[in-house]
């Protein structure tokens, strides 16, 4: 594996939380040079993902403190290494979930790094030298260009921010179901905050018919007016779920939260997919027979690899698409955090990291 | 829908479960005249599936008393209607789960009977005429031609009995998978009883490498010397688990017992899938980690259609494939049903309705 692991000689400002309170205080600590394989990004925004949330808590029980969290990352590139040749100064660019992965699989060589058995994470993950990486809370990031994505020049940096992770997240059970280049399915969106926004912002930019399933009555008018889904259906409603019953061909469940899969599976027509995206810390309920009467398929997908990547950017550019976001100024991070734990939340929390326009 | 429904005026003797005891008693009950899309059929034997154990029982709550249990039925015609070309008096048949179907929907249209939503089961079903549906613990059946099958002259009808529940569940998410006719796959099977044993024969049949993952150490050296098995893993051995991490490309789960899903996952591949058979009457448990990190599937499938169940049993026909079963007299039913709870069983019961040649 060609990799350079320079010494880790810059100071760095950042916020980080440093138990499983998870208030986040500023922070500074040690980045590696800028290597031969290495862009250097001044950051500009960063969003606050829901898994920043349980990684600062230790929600998952893998947290390595200080945790430096963030991975959509949107920023300026200010030095690339010489190995670099996509990447100039100047260039607008993200970064995501991934920090490194093996490089030689057949996933890392198949455009599927986020598969990869060794991949690392932008934040709490090991990088190839044996150091801990730190996130997009930080004024200045080290990456691995291998692993950055441009910003196409018309989409706004704060609003996308969150395609980085939010974003990639849907997309990408989206193309492996063969959803975005083929319009006229029937697609259900469960959860309606962050990744949920986005994914009915690409079904129906990609011709799809959208439904989203809520706990919560009132995003109805909002979910149809200002996002244009189709159809919402409350899901402590059994008249609603009943139905709506054997109508969908896809399902992308975006709730962290332990639920049932069974309401929500019946939705599904037969041999058809619900996508889990949502990462909840304790086990989802999955009943049998919702599952083997309509011959259905509950799937996993992290993130995506890096060619989606610079594919649902570009698409982003094309089709102007973007995150609806709350700006928030470093100092109120954990005013976010706290508001996001309570989902009070439209739709993404994106920091300031830059200080060029805060508003909370 | 072409249907008919004559008068049931027909008095058969069988055998049925009258509370949730689950204890069975000979039991007289009316059949319906044999209608002109019909078959009568003489039962030779009746396999005891997981599922006769747990409707006797009423395990899922939805069981009509008295039920008399079957859906691995063969025998001989000894009737047939005007509308009937397929079948003559003397033809050797199977019924298995199916009584009816809508016959207009586009899972009957595709042969794929098995989906469609107004389905009724061979027993503890309402068949068109409103009346309930009984099983194969019975000297006599009478079934729509149409959910009949042809059994080879070759297979012995006493070891072909279980194929028509317990080979065509493990056969359908097999060519589902397309690994009918595309040998050299790794395959898991969960469990190694009446389904489990099964799909054994049919992974080494197809040309694939098959792994048995089970909690029984002591089923090891059966599993391979007389089934043919490639390797063998007890699940409770998180060694054995850890090293085959990643090694399949498919895994057929036939436990009928709630479990965790999770360790399982960790076996498949990336992009795997993990069909589920075993209908426990809890729901399953599913980590998130395993299901994302990997974009595995956890995938339902019950029992099969038609056209799929006739290929299946031409196929067992060439291939000399037939289930390992214990034949017992009506007499012993309870018997056989006590032991089928505690698992001690190789690999199926088998009734001997027509007291041909019990040996229990």
């Amino acid at each position: 594996m060609a990799c350079s692991t320079p010494n880790h000689t810059q100071v760095v400002s950042g916020w980080a939380a440093h138990d499983s309170s998870g208030v986040i205080k500023p922070y500074v600590f040690p980045r590696r040079e800028n290597g031969v394989d290495d862009v250097t990004i001044k950051v500009l925004y960063c969003g606050i993902c829901h898994t920043d949330l349980h990684f600062a808590r230790n929600d998952w029980g893998i947290t390595m403190y200080p945790v430096v969290p963030g991975h959509e990352i949107t920023g300026v590139v200010t030095k690339v290494g010489a190995n670099v040749t996509g990447f100039k100064v100047g260039d607008k660019v993200g970064v995501g979930c991934l920090a490194a992965s093996c490089l030689s699989c057949e996933f890392c060589a198949s455009g599927q790094e986020n598969y990869c058995d060794q991949a690392q994470l932008t934040y709490n993950g090991v990088f190839w030298d044996g150091s801990f990486t730190y996130g997009g809370y930080s004024e200045m990031m080290v990456a691995d260009h291998r692993y950055v994505v441009h910003i196409p020049d018309n989409l706004p940096m704060d609003s996308a921010a969150p395609l980085l992770c939010a974003g990639i997240t849907v997309f990408s059970p989206l193309k492996d179901q063969g959803m975005v280049y083929t319009p006229g399915k029937k697609i259900g969106i469960v959860g309606l905050g962050g990744l949920g926004h986005v994914a009915v912002k690409f079904g129906k930019a990609f011709g799809h018919h959208v439904t989203i399933i809520s706990t919560s009555p009132s995003k109805e008018k909002e979910a149809k007016e200002r996002l244009g889904a189709d159809h919402f259906i409350v899901s402590s409603n059994p008249d609603q779920m009943k139905s709506y019953r054997r109508k969908l061909d896809l399902i992308i469940d975006t709730v962290s939260a332990p639920h049932s899969l069974g309401p929500i599976l019946e939705l599904l027509n037969v041999n058809g997919t619900l996508v889990s995206v949502g990462a909840p810390d304790k086990p989802l309920e999955l009943p049998s027979f919702p599952l083997i009467f309509g011959k259905r398929s509950v799937k996993g997908s992290i993130y995506g690899g890096m060619n989606e990547m610079q594919e649902m950017m570009d698409l982003c550019g094309k089709m102007n698409i973007t995150c609806d976001v709350e700006v928030v100024r470093t100092d109120d991070i954990n005013v976010a955090m706290e508001r996001l734990a309570r989902n009070d939340v439209r739709y993404r929390f994106v920091i300031d990291v830059a200080g060029n326009k805060s508003k909370l």
